[in-house]
């Protein structure tokens, strides 16, 4: 996608050096765009921690490089074994982390030492070009929801949370590959984005991707969704996900479950975005099974932005002495989502669904 | 209520000039308890535009404390019905403005010009005792739901929306009456606290008071009730209102109605608190009825706290140039309301449980 008319990825080799990896800092978004320089995979945990990556997908994409920094100085297997096991770690709900160090991992086990970095380089890369792919068919798959709602309606209004756009993947996003498919087609199309604190990615990442795109679209309090969705501003959700299970269980950002009982609530159409790096088939019930991922409740209390003068300030917004917690998803249970949309298609969300379009993941994968 | 042990209300006649009104200003909580003198009816307007004070109760109390200044200078008809009207258009949703200022009108019209002043600030005292005392009782009539979940766990876990804690209130509060009887009588409670955005009550007001009492709570961001009710970790929500229909349709602080639905979807019981004078049976159904004030889209985009040097800053949390809306409340369906809690006992969240309660409005005022 394109930022002031020049085409970028999420993550790229640096075409200097030839190895060393760039990526966006999001922490730095929207008011700077920076980009960092990952040398070795203990800088590529950092940045997956501090969230100067984010995204499911973009994760596994950063982290596939992560293992080709770590085999540069020791290509050994137990090296390899020790990145992908750091690595996998770093964060514990997205299941595309573990797919892609997974991936990694099966393509060099067996390899002899001297081939391991050239082919962790290339197999990193296989994965970034299969994630753009992917994306860009999941918007194509998409693109019929909305078509179909501006078959009878002027605008379509859509509403979405957290950021499941470009920058958390590596190109085109999840949730928002349809709409910029839509917008790019003439569809006039109209954005809700949550703000989704605390870490405030709507307001931020997608209203900044959106703008700059030229989409249209409206940042509101992640409490508003409720209330348009009962007054009909509504026409369709999308959201991406960070794990799908068997049974159609989607976690994501948390408070999508909220969006999708309000959704359930008003009749409209609540859909999840997905790449097929995102099905974890080995568990079912995901709000027993998927490990929800804590992080410190100093970014519920705290908030950094800038200054009507310029100045990056971070302030605190919650009383003095009370504490925090922050969960940082939630799962929606497969009964509330109306159907998944993917790189092979849409499904419905349940094993059923998720079966026909991905036969030999049910066939191999038994929970 | 105490701040620091010292008994305050949350509006008062300055006692040392007998006629200028104090209250906090609120837009300054938490940071600084700042007391300010408002001496006629444009600046209690102004107080209310900017929710220097807030919290529909209050907004009742210091409106009626609004006409009574009008007074002082020009006790005519003509000036009593002109600051009504002026008064009564500063907000839109929390119905207690209109009956407050009703009350001061059906006391004052048919007076003497010279008898209006004294009977104004009499009235609007009396207003005050009469709310005070109101939510006292509904700390009352409401401690019994908490007394239940205590007879059977170690704690008690709540969940609370914005702020109807004493600050909301003249005293007391309606939501938080309950849960500060209950811990002042040895009941182990503690209270997740929403952030509310966008104007963060939760987290600046609510966290605020609790923990000035001393009462165990812990600050979330909107996004999290739903996981944690999926999780077992909330057995009762209790919130404010600013108008409930006579169906039981509830308005309160956007974002209510999508707690409700979480609270519904996983069998937590979900309880309104409310003063006879939030009690509108001239409308029926709140989702289409009841006007939901819009508010500066300013208020989403832009925050105020401070730094961790002490410094107040506002800073800008959205992408540049992207547009923000701000509806402020939303509406509740009865449907979703395990039932009311009023200073005349707990009733069922529909016209025959409010009926029974309030007889006299059913009998009086037909839709």
């Amino acid at each position: 996608m394109k930022i002031d008319g020049v085409s970028y990825r999420s993550v790229w080799v640096d075409p200097e050096d030839g190895w060393s990896v760039r990526i966006f800092d999001q922490t730095r978004l929207p008011w700077a765009v920076e980009i960092l320089r990952l040398t070795d995979e203990t800088e590529v945990a950092q940045a997956i921690r501090s969230m100067q990556v984010r995204g499911a997908p973009l994760i596994g994409a950063v982290a596939a490089y992560g293992v080709a920094l770590a085999l540069r100085t020791d290509a050994s297997a137990a090296r390899l074994r020790q990145a992908v096991a750091m690595l996998g770690g770093t964060r514990p709900t997205a299941i595309n982390l573990r797919w892609a160090l997974e991936r990694m991992a099966a393509a060099l086990d067996n390899l002899p030492d001297e081939q391991r970095v050239a082919r962790a380089y290339a197999e990193a890369a296989a994965i970034c070009d299969d994630d753009a792919e992917t994306c860009r068919l999941i918007g194509m798959h998409g693109l019929p929801l909305l078509e179909e709602v501006a078959s009878r309606k002027d605008r379509v209004n859509l509403l979405t949370h957290c950021n499941a756009g470009w920058i958390a993947t590596v190109d085109w996003g999840t949730a928002l590959a349809p709409i910029y498919m839509a917008h790019d087609a003439g569809i006039p199309v109209h954005v809700w984005v949550d703000e989704t604190r605390p870490r405030n990615q709507g307001a931020a990442l997608t209203a900044w991707e959106l703008g700059r795109h030229g989409v249209p679209h409206t940042v509101i309090a992640d409490n508003a969704g409720g209330h348009l969705m009962q007054h009909g501003q509504v026409d369709l959700c999308i959201v991406g996900t960070d794990r799908v299970t068997r049974q159609g269980d989607a976690a994501n950002k948390i408070g999508t479950y909220l969006k999708a009982l309000a959704a359930r609530d008003n009749g409209v159409p609540f859909w999840v975005a997905l790449p097929h790096s995102t099905l974890d088939t080995s568990v079912s019930d995901g709000v027993r099974e998927i490990p929800i991922e804590e992080r410190s409740g100093s970014e519920v209390t705290d908030l950094t932005g800038r200054t009507v003068d310029g100045r990056i300030e971070t302030i605190r917004v919650a009383a003095e002495g009370s504490a925090a917690a922050n969960p940082a998803f939630d799962v929606t249970p497969a009964r509330l989502v109306t159907g998944l949309i993917t790189e092979r298609g849409r499904c419905a969300a349940s094993e059923a669904g998720l079966a026909a379009l991905y036969p030999e993941r049910f066939r191999s994968e038994a929970p």
